[in-house]
């Protein structure tokens, strides 16, 4: 059972890169199932129904979110009818849309999960809690279980993996958009890496145009991000999971850039 | 003009794979230049005379800090003499030590230089000022300038790589103690890479014992934090300048651990 | 219904006026019920069993905590055991000790809440919805429910004290250690200052040392807190609750130190 | 030498005030020279040319800013002319406007400082060594300095009160939107105190609709934060100084609302 998970999509260059190299990882991969985090489609900021869709025509079959998942507030008239749509499922009780969801494949149904960390990041529900209460209901109907878990701090990251160490197929993490080298398969049967990175500008910051991000760094005065322009890059992970136990045997990082070109 | 960096090395395991690897990694890349950063060297908790000192014994002839730089109060009583010993050089001015060296070798001068972040850090002097002030001193004597940016947000440390790019001949990232895939060489010649990564157990959370981390995220409870035992990584990088501009031609991770053996 | 309440109790200081002017302020006001917070009672960290008892000796009847209850260890030993001390209610499910209490005066009860801020504080459960739960526990049995808001951020005390408007007798912030000059009877009937302010030393930062703090933002090495020496204050405020309603009708502030000197 | 400053005016209910109450107050207490912080004077969002005029027009001779400075663009047309307009000192070398001005009443000259807190707040130069800078600069021409400590945590402006006592004529904070009760002269005679408070609507939270604020802490979904509407409310503070050393000898708290209203 192979998942491809691909990381943040940032604006258009991110769209575009989902547009051309999803169809040829599938093709190269054959994923059971591949999964996208949009938080950051729509200009950087949340997603909406259109670009949802443009996801699912690309070949996927779910799509996760994150802190910026209300950035754009046309989600509010689609997430409740977005069945494989989800945003942090830690999020308070009461929040529209679904925290997972559980992607059928055949006979096989996949359980995509999205959690928010909390250090350094607003408040919210704890993500550990609301793992184990998911894990709870969904491993009664399926062993394979993928969570993004979308965090900031690397120490909360890797708590979550050990945490859930050979309780879930990976943890891998979103929303710092840098690409971590940690990918590795957890003593007890997890894959886990810190961050898959980002998919959308290769020469901005964090997806952002570099020369407004380095104003603000260097004055503190206001200044409109807008998405940087130029060259792009896909980052993206493939895990592979024992198909009766739902535990992962490997886990194997994508980064296309023109440094690092993507050869069929 | 070849240099070695190895990221935060974190307590006895982290020290025990300098004393191991760094002779073999030295054979074997040759390196001109050999940097170590020893913010959590001691107990993952600042350093002690003793441990700098074999650092120089195994190889290094620099060594770089960063936020736990003072957590060893011993710290005082040497580092004014510690000649090669730097800590972030935007701390406030009156500062003990120094927040840069000029390592000599043979005919050259390779600086180094450490500066700490300040995105989710303590308050300190601008990181990005105060480059330009060391880079306007330090370019007169060298074109090797090696930078250890300590710091916790990926946009900072991407910022400051294209701040200094074409600048300096490096810009590696330390302290979140995970080493990132994004090494490159920008367009105007610095290399660059988000973080290093960490040296030291390969089974901990940064470096900690993983349970008491968890304990802690779990229940908010005092817990003491001891490093993790078990298995150990070590994470790094090499960076070729070239001899003339002292920009970057190259910049290769090294990460070594179980899963990833270092054959010479 | 008269609830007279003292604001954080920071080390021998503040234990030295707790013994000093609680009787003298009984005598006064002559308060049904008095409350502590203890948070800080103990060198500025924490709370020992010794001080908790000495506090119910000098005439309270129930003490609460904030960010600092684990501070001393000791607390493990007996807070189960403590019947009137109470820690923050939205602490983790599952932390020792309780986030109310219900205090017994001839026929009454009062309930005393302790909760704590998310708004530049570690991350817990949500303030609100743990505020909604014990409300609907507690007011089947009282209308006097006194709530101590043990958060940092002005927004965040406002918001609960609107929250809670008609539904408490009185939401009560502490933990700035700095008496606020807003306390007023909202709309609906609740009493509500942001802050009570601190009981220990007047001359120190919010009961610390002033040299050594200063040292800390001046250079950010490292210093020992020291609990400041010299000239104390105490801080507290008296509510009045309609006996039927259990609605305030006035909320006074205390203010005790050498400027302000107490008359009886 | 009386000062009369008035706290963060917010949106149209604190510019109603400001125009109802400053002529009231300048006839009932006969300052030299009146201070309006007009950080949040537009919609809550920076301030105007229009609006910094008509604090003028109503009788202040200086207007200081804090982290909202910037909120309005139109600033960077007009700050460089406005010679009584302030923004936080410790802001980077380069940024439009001043961080002090000299206010000319008859013989004498009041300096009138702003400076910024570090502590929970985007990270910007250190306010105590700008301090000192414009110390240095200032108390050549004039003892009566004023400085305005736009800062959220009380312990890094009790540090700022004790840092200059002795020094300035007062130090008092701003930003926190909630009046402190701490007014005081310190012992080597500054006048201090951690917060003014807010200067607009009575019954938001901070000067925000208290219903967009409630609906944010709980749902964390997204809202739109408008001013306040109903009852306002005027928080000031009063300072004379000893006209020879610029010592203060009394600092005074004003706050006008239905609960306490002003007589004259
Ligand atoms: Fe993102
Ligand atoms: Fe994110
Ligand atoms: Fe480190
Ligand atoms: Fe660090
Ligand atoms: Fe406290
Ligand atoms: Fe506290
Ligand atoms: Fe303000
Ligand atoms: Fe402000």
């Amino acid at each position: 059972m192979r998942i491809l998970f691909i990381g943040d999509v940032y604006g258009a260059p991110g769209r575009k890169m989902i547009d051309e190299y999803v169809p040829k990882l599938k093709q190269h991969y054959k994923p059971a199932v591949t999964i996208i985090n949009g938080e950051n489609a729509a200009s950087g900021r949340g997603i909406t129904e259109k670009i949802y869709k443009g996801f699912l025509s690309a070949g996927a079959q779910a799509v996760t979110l994150g802190n910026h998942a209300w950035d754009n507030k046309g989600i509010f008239e689609f997430i409740d009818h977005a069945k494989t749509l989800v945003r942090p499922a830690n999020f308070p009780a009461g929040t529209p849309g679904a925290g997972y969801t559980l992607v059928k494949i055949n006979q096989l149904e996949v359980a995509v999960v999205n959690l928010m960390g909390r250090t350094f990041m607003q408040p919210t529900d704890c993500p550990f809690k609301k793992a184990d209460e998911i894990i709870e209901e969904v491993s009664k109907r399926t062993p394979f279980i993928f969570v993004d878990f979308h965090a900031e701090a690397t120490s909360e990251k890797q708590a979550m993996g050990w945490y859930l160490d050979g309780r879930v197929t990976a943890v891998v993490g979103t929303h710092t958009h840098v690409q971590t080298a940690d990918n590795r398969v957890l003593p007890k049967g997890t894959a886990f890496m810190c961050d898959v990175g980002m998919t959308g500008p290769y020469d901005g910051v964090l997806g952002v145009d570099k020369e407004a991000v380095l104003y603000k760094f260097l004055t503190s005065m206001p200044v409109r991000f807008e998405v940087a322009e130029g060259r792009e890059q896909l980052s993206g992970v493939v895990i592979d999971a024992d198909p009766k136990t739902g535990l992962a045997t490997s886990i194997e990082r994508i980064l296309i850039n023109e440094d690092h070109p993507f050869y069929q």
